[in-house]
């Protein structure tokens, strides 16, 4: 066996398998699924056309919709058992923490008995997961025992009318619905690797999806939008924005929300949710969170040439809708799945082991010493 | 970026990046963990020796081991709220979805909140995981409400003591503890392959840890030595076990426990247990399950000349100890972890995240159309 060195770490730049789900930064078009340019899916389709798109390979047509927003709508209540675990996880948990465990839990209690279950499987969850989300948050933040259930057509706006515990505005509803189309696929990323790693050695989905939550909860990957609502909520207005942000980089401080691991120009994400939040702005009448965080993004064009990626006015966009900040990773699981699992079954479509190996950089074969002479 | 072709599908050949934990079947050496040979560290030193080894760089002295093991003693037993959880699974789940929310769930109220408590987190997991295995088996199986806590010195002492309630033999705990030795670590293998990817977007401990649990349950990873089991359980005699071994082989079915991914001659963890199940054998008096396990190695090194793996005699000798085969897989967690804690700490040591890159084989940039005209 040759082992081929690197040309990066992180395996930067190497091919780790194919896949027909995805572009990310390929020359005239930033970011497709499935062919599809995301800002023609996110101005002419619905988040449940796109993770119908991911799962099956095409659009559905508006009999197959009809049918596929019954069937999820059918499943987006909680077993009691489900419920009683996330009663017992405790408020200052960490969120992530949360969605990870409330979909393990859920495989042991739902398992994906056979690969042919593996659209069930995956459509349960993404019923399921505003759900998990929310019922542990209303009950340890605010004591309340929520209705899992609600006569919301869309996903997301089933997921702001259980946070919320009204109707959402016709706006909102839009809104979360093109982030959701926003966030639901991106290549091999970290936690879809994750997803892909787990599903090579012919694992179920409730693992693959579970082992992908785990890695989209590390602060290099989720969580960016959280990070940079933390930062703007710092700022009290577009002048003072760019005179901490010149204060932070000069401290050498990360400024989470901008530039891109793959894209070196622009995320094609950003002038979407941009649009939206600038209209949430002006719904709410203050501007002010808007406005700062568009000083920011000159800012950081101005002075080190960086660009927002797609979380950055997603910060805003959240804080507009009454989401609070720690749930911004949580709904990015909410989206995402439909790329894990769509990557998990593309896996399993043509499967070999992901077993890479490794360079021995440790010590030399030695002997073991009695312990009395160590 | 330029995309290098893989050689090989699953990243077979290609260095993932650097480890100084292990060596596999490098030239004069099968297995070596931190340069010692694994039959070496079977031999002279003990699993929680081999722990201390993984996770601080050097075996321990006499005072080190003995405070590392009252350390590990106490945080043997399990919170109220874990007990609950796993009361709440049902008998018929898989037992690897219960490992792996057992430590997901831990992971909400006992989170590594700072990577400087990473040694903390692992050991509270090494010490806890026997427990999670056995108070949920004995409470589904046996409706019995176990003391997670035992009076055993070692750890394969005390998961046998949960598991039977009664204390073990000293030859009994000899061979648990030469079993989590030889399963203790194995390099870039898929499960602790996926608790890198996790580390490397700088996530928790529990989450490195509950990804690995998803990956080790797939069949085409961990399980190999229940299948094993399940098939020498079939076989009446040697005799027997030759002729259905042949009809196998003629009908092209998988025959698990043999072979080696990385092994090309023979696997060095097969002498050490196939030696230990062979006094098992003689132990127990009907040595008639060993017999026919040396039948099936002489069978497929004859035919097919296939060498046993690591996982093939452990059948054997699990079954001796009067181990569920069900539980197989959870004691390969409960060793590996350590292996999977190693490589979290190494990752996290010199981090870059893993990120690969994809080869697109989907469809062509195509346009949204109308639903009405799909």
């Amino acid at each position: 066996m040759v082992d081929k060195k690197l040309s990066g770490a992180g395996l930067r730049g190497q091919s780790a398998g194919e896949t027909a789900l995805c572009t990310v930064g390929k020359s005239g078009s930033g970011l497709t699924y499935r062919g599809y340019d995301v800002s023609d899916l996110a101005d002419n389709t619905t988040f449940e056309e796109v993770a119908y798109l991911l799962f099956n390979g095409e659009l559905p047509n508006q009999g197959q919709l009809d049918e596929y927003k019954v069937m999820l709508r059918n499943q987006r209540d909680l077993p009691d058992g489900l419920k009683d675990v996330l009663k017992l996880i405790p408020k200052d948990a960490h969120p992530m923490d949360v969605m990870r465990t409330g979909c393990s839990f859920l495989g042991n209690i739902e398992p994906e008995t056979d690969f042919s279950h593996q659209n069930q499987a995956a459509n349960r969850l993404l019923a399921a997961f505003p759900a998990i989300m929310c019922y542990w948050y209303r009950f340890t933040h605010e004591g309340v025992e929520i209705d899992c259930t609600t006569d919301e057509d869309s996903l997301g706006g089933h997921f702001l009318a259980l946070l919320h515990g009204k109707t959402p505005s016709e706006q909102h509803r839009k809104v979360m619905d093109v982030s959701l189309i926003l966030y639901a696929e991106h290549e091999f990323n970290a936690s879809t690797f994750t997803a892909r790693v787990c599903a090579s050695t012919l694992s179920d989905m409730f693992s693959c999806v579970t082992g992908a939550i785990g890695s989209l909860r590390g602060p290099l990957h989720g969580g960016a939008n959280e990070a940079a609502m933390d930062m703007i909520q710092k700022f009290s207005s577009p002048a003072d924005a760019k005179v901490q942000m010149a204060g932070m980089l000069e401290r050498k401080e990360k400024i989470m929300g901008f530039g891109h691991a793959i894209y070196s120009e622009s995320d094609p994400r950003n002038a979407i949710i941009k649009a939206w939040s600038e209209k949430l702005a002006q719904e709410n009448g203050d501007t002010s969170l808007y406005d700062i965080s568009v000083a920011c993004e000159e800012f950081m064009w101005d002075s080190k040439k960086l660009f927002c990626n797609a979380d950055f006015f997603h910060a805003s966009a959240y804080h507009f809708m009454g989401i609070p900040t720690k749930l911004f990773t949580p709904i990015f699981v909410c989206s995402r799945l439909t790329g894990w699992a769509a990557h998990v079954m593309e896996q399993r479509s043509n499967n070999r082991i992901i077993r890479p190996s490794a360079d021995y950089v440790g010590p030399e074969p030695r002997k073991v010493s009695p312990i009395n002479q160590r």
